[in-house]
C-alpha cells in the first residue's frame, strides 16, 4: 500500500514537473509572439503548410501506430475513422495552415482612438491573450488548427490531444516546431503534451501563471469536468440544443425548405435543430409539409398534443408522444421536437427556458417579430430566415475557428482569431498630467 | 456540540435560501430588462436622481445608524469617513445617475453586418451579461453607481455591500425598487442582500444558474479570495503596481513634470506610478531633478545601486536601498521605487516581471520605442508621454466605471457600461439554406 501510494505521487508528481517546463516555456516564448511580425508568422504558417505536404509519408507511418492501436483496442468503428491521417486530410490540414496565412493579423489593430478634454488620446489595441491551452480528442487535424491559430494570433499554446492520437499528435508538432524555427519564432511557442496520463489534464486546467486560458473541444462529460476544475477561465462548448420557430406569418414555401436543411442537412454537427416550435395560426398548413419531408426522411417527431394530432395523419410519419426532456434534448440524430406555441412570447420562452444558448431562428414575414426574436432569444447565433446550420466560424467569415462558445463572457459564438486576443487600452499624450 | 452545528445548517440553510430568491429574481426581472426600452431605462434613472435628493433626509438619518454603530465599534476615522452620506455625497449620487442616464444605451446596436457569399448577412449585436453580483466595502454609494449601470445596461444585479453600511445601503435600494417601478420596469432587477451573514458572499459568487459575473471591490484579501472560490467569471482588480519609464531619448521638462504628477498628485489611488525606471543616459541628467521634486514632497525614494548613487547627492532626498520586494510593491504612499535601466528591453520585461499589469507609461521622443513599448508591455493601459493617473473610467470617456479589470480576459482595464454587455451574432437573411 506505502510503496503503491509513494510511487503513485512520484509519478503525479514528475507529471506536475512535466506539465510545469511545457507552461513556463509556452509562457516565455508567448511574450516572443506577441511581438512577432506579421511576416514571420505567415512564413512560419506556409511552411507548417510545404512541411506538412512534403511528409506525408512519414505522417501516414505515425499514423499507423495509432490506429492500429485503436483496431487492436477494439475502438469503434467511427472512432478509428476520426484517427486516419489520410491523403484527403493531410491536404486539408496543409490548405488550412495557407487560409490562416491568408487572415488578416488581428494583433498590433489599434481602435476606437478618440481625443479627450485633458488633451490625451485613448484608443484600444488588439493584442494576444497570452498561453491558451486546448484539450481534445481523437482527431489529429486538430493539432494543426489549433498551432496555426496561435501562431497567428501571437499566442502560445499547451495542446493535449487524445492518447489514442499521440503518435500521429508527435509527429504533426514536430513539424509545426521545425516551421516556427524557419520562420525565425520560437519553437516553444507550441507544447504537446507528451504524456498520456491524465494527470497532466488536471495540471493544465490549474496553472493560471502558464496558461490563461483552456479551450476544450470533446463530449460533453469532458466539458463539464473541466469548467468545473479550470482553474483559469474556459471558453465552453456545451451542448447545441437549437431551435426553429416558425412564425404567425410567414412564408410556406420558404419555412419547408429552411427547417428541412436546418435538420437534416446533416444529423451530427451542435448547429443542427433539434426542436421545431410552430405558431398556432401556421400549424395546420405547415406541420403537413414538414411532416410529410420528415417522413420521407425518416425522422422521428417526437410532439406536443397539438402537434400529434395534425402529423399523426402524415403517411409514413413516425410520430410519438413528447416528454418534458424532450424539449432539453440534442439528439444529434434524425429525431426531432415538436411543439405548436400559441404566440412568439411563448416561443421565446420556450427557448429560453429549454434551450442551450447556441443557435436558434425565426421563420417569419413580420419585422417586428423578427426583430423582437433576434433581441430576446438570449442565444450566441439568433437567425432570421436562415438554417441554424450557418452558424460556424467558416460561414461568418470569421476565416477559422477554434471552438463555438455557449458562454456569455468574453467570445460568444464561434471563436476565431479575434476570440484569442483581448483588447488593452493605449493612451497617446504630449505631456499632460491629471488636475 | 450536535444541536449548535445543527443551528448552524440551519442558519446557513436559511442564507442558502435568501440567496437563491435573490438569484431567482434577479434572473427573473433580467430579462424584462434586456428588453426594456431606452427610455424607460432613463426614466428611472432620472426617477432615481429625483428621488435621492427628495430623500436626502431620510437618507441622513439610516446613515446615521451606522456612523453611530461605526463610531461605537472603533471603526478606524478614515473608514468612518468612506461611510459618511453628507450633502455633497448625496448630490453627486443624484448627478452619477442623471449622468449615467445621459449615457447612450448600449443595448441593441448591431454592428459588423456582412453580407456573405451565401447570401445571409451576419452581424453581431450587443446585450446584457444577465445578472452580475456586486461585492464591495463600506462607501454606500458604490450601491447607487453598481444599480445606474445595471439599470442602463439592461442588466440585473445582486449587491452586497460591506455590513457596516447596510442601513444605508437598505435605504438607497428602496428608492432604487421605487424608481424602478416608478418607470413600469421590475423592481427586482436590483437586489440587495439584507444580510450581514458572510455566508451570503460564498453562495452569490458560487450560483452560476442565477449570477453570471461578479465584480469585487475592495482589498487584494477580499479579492484574492473571491476569485479562487467563485464558480463563475470574476472580474479582477488586483493592485496596480504602475510604472513610468523615463527613456534615452526624452524632454527633460515634460519628463520631470509627468513623473512627478504620476507620483504625486494623489498617493492613494491604483494607478499612482510605484516604480520609476530611467534609462541610463538620461540617468545622471534625470534623476537629480526628480530627486529634488520628492525630496520637497516627503516621497522616499527606494534605489538600486546606480539610482542611489545620484540621488545621495539631492540635499534632503530621502534615499533607501531597495530590495527585490520593492519591484514589486504597490505602497500607496509617498514611497516610490527608482532603478537605471540599461535599455528599453530591459525596462519592457523589468515590467512585465514585477508590474501587476495594471497601468505603466513611456516618457519618450522616439516614436519606434514609443510602438514598442505599448505593444510589448502587457498590462491593461500602456501610455506615451502621459501620467498614469488617467487610467479611469472617466478620463477615458466610458462615461461611469464599475471597476478596473486587470484580467485579460473580457475587460481589460477599466470597465465601464460596454463591460457589462456582450456580443452575440445575428444571422439576417431571406430563406437561405446549408449546401
Amino acid at each position: 500500500m506505502n510503496t503503491a501510494a509513494q510511487s503513485t505521487d512520484q509519478a503525479v508528481d514528475s507529471v506536475d514537473a512535466v506539465m510545469n517546463r511545457l507552461g513556463q516555456a509556452a509562457r516565455r516564448a508567448a511574450t516572443t509572439m506577441a511581438a512577432a511580425s506579421t511576416a514571420a508568422k505567415n512564413q512560419a504558417l506556409l511552411a507548417l503548410g510545404a512541411q506538412i505536404r512534403a511528409s506525408a509519408e512519414a505522417l501516414k507511418v505515425a499514423n499507423a501506430q495509432d490506429v492500429n492501436a485503436a483496431i487492436a483496442n477494439g475502438l469503434a468503428e467511427p472512432m478509428v475513422d476520426r484517427l486516419r491521417l489520410t491523403d484527403k486530410v493531410i491536404a486539408t490540414m496543409a490548405e488550412s495552415c495557407e487560409q490562416v496565412a491568408a487572415l488578416p493579423d488581428p494583433v498590433g489593430e489599434i481602435t476606437n482612438v478618440r481625443r479627450r478634454p485633458t488633451g490625451i488620446s485613448v484608443g484600444q489595441m488588439r493584442v494576444p491573450i497570452g498561453v491558451f491551452g486546448m484539450i481534445y480528442e481523437s482527431r489529429p487535424n486538430v493539432t494543426i488548427e489549433a498551432a496555426s491559430l496561435a501562431i497567428k494570433s501571437g499566442n502560445g499554446c499547451v495542446l493535449r490531444g487524445g492518447s489514442e492520437a499521440i503518435h500521429s499528435n508527435l509527429a504533426l508538432w514536430k513539424l509545426v516546431q521545425a516551421a516556427l524555427v524557419e520562420a525565425g519564432l520560437p519553437s516553444d511557442a507550441v507544447q504537446l503534451v507528451p504524456t498520456t496520463d491524465r494527470a497532466a489534464v488536471g495540471r493544465l486546467i490549474a496553472m493560471p501563471e502558464f496558461v490563461d486560458v483552456i479551450i476544450p473541444r470533446g463530449g460533453k462529460g469532458l466539458i463539464e469536468r473541466i469548467s468545473n476544475e479550470a482553474r483559469v477561465p474556459v471558453i465552453k462548448h456545451l451542448d447545441g440544443n437549437c431551435h426553429t420557430y416558425v412564425d404567425e406569418a410567414v412564408d410556406l414555401a420558404l419555412a419547408v425548405k429552411v427547417t428541412d436543411n436546418a435538420k437534416t442537412q446533416k444529423y451530427s454537427p451542435c448547429n443542427a435543430t433539434e426542436s421545431l416550435l410552430v405558431h398556432v395560426a401556421q400549424a395546420s398548413a405547415f406541420l403537413p409539409l414538414i411532416g410529410k419531408v420528415f417522413a420521407d426522411k425518416g425522422v422521428e417527431m417526437r410532439c406536443d398534443a397539438r402537434a400529434k394530432a395534425i402529423l399523426a395523419d402524415v403517411p409514413g410519419a413516425k410520430v410519438v408522444d413528447a416528454t418534458e426532456q424532450d424539449w432539453f434534448e440534442e439528439y444529434l440524430a434524425p429525431v426531432i421536437a415538436v411543439k405548436v406555441v400559441d404566440s412568439l412570447d411563448e416561443a421565446i420562452a420556450h427557448i429560453n427556458r429549454y434551450g442551450s444558448h447556441h443557435t436558434d431562428s425565426i421563420l417569419t414575414t413580420n419585422h417586428p417579430n423578427g426583430m423582437r426574436f433576434i433581441r430576446e432569444v438570449d442565444s450566441a447565433s439568433v437567425m432570421i430566415n436562415a438554417s441554424t446550420r450557418f452558424a460556424d466560424g467558416f460561414e461568418y467569415g470569421l476565416g477559422a475557428e477554434i471552438g463555438i462558445s455557449t458562454d456569455k463572457f468574453h467570445a460568444r459564438g464561434p471563436v476565431g482569431l479575434e476570440g484569442l486576443t483581448s483588447m488593452k487600452f493605449v493612451v497617446l499624450g504630449q505631456g499632460e498630467v491629471r488636475t
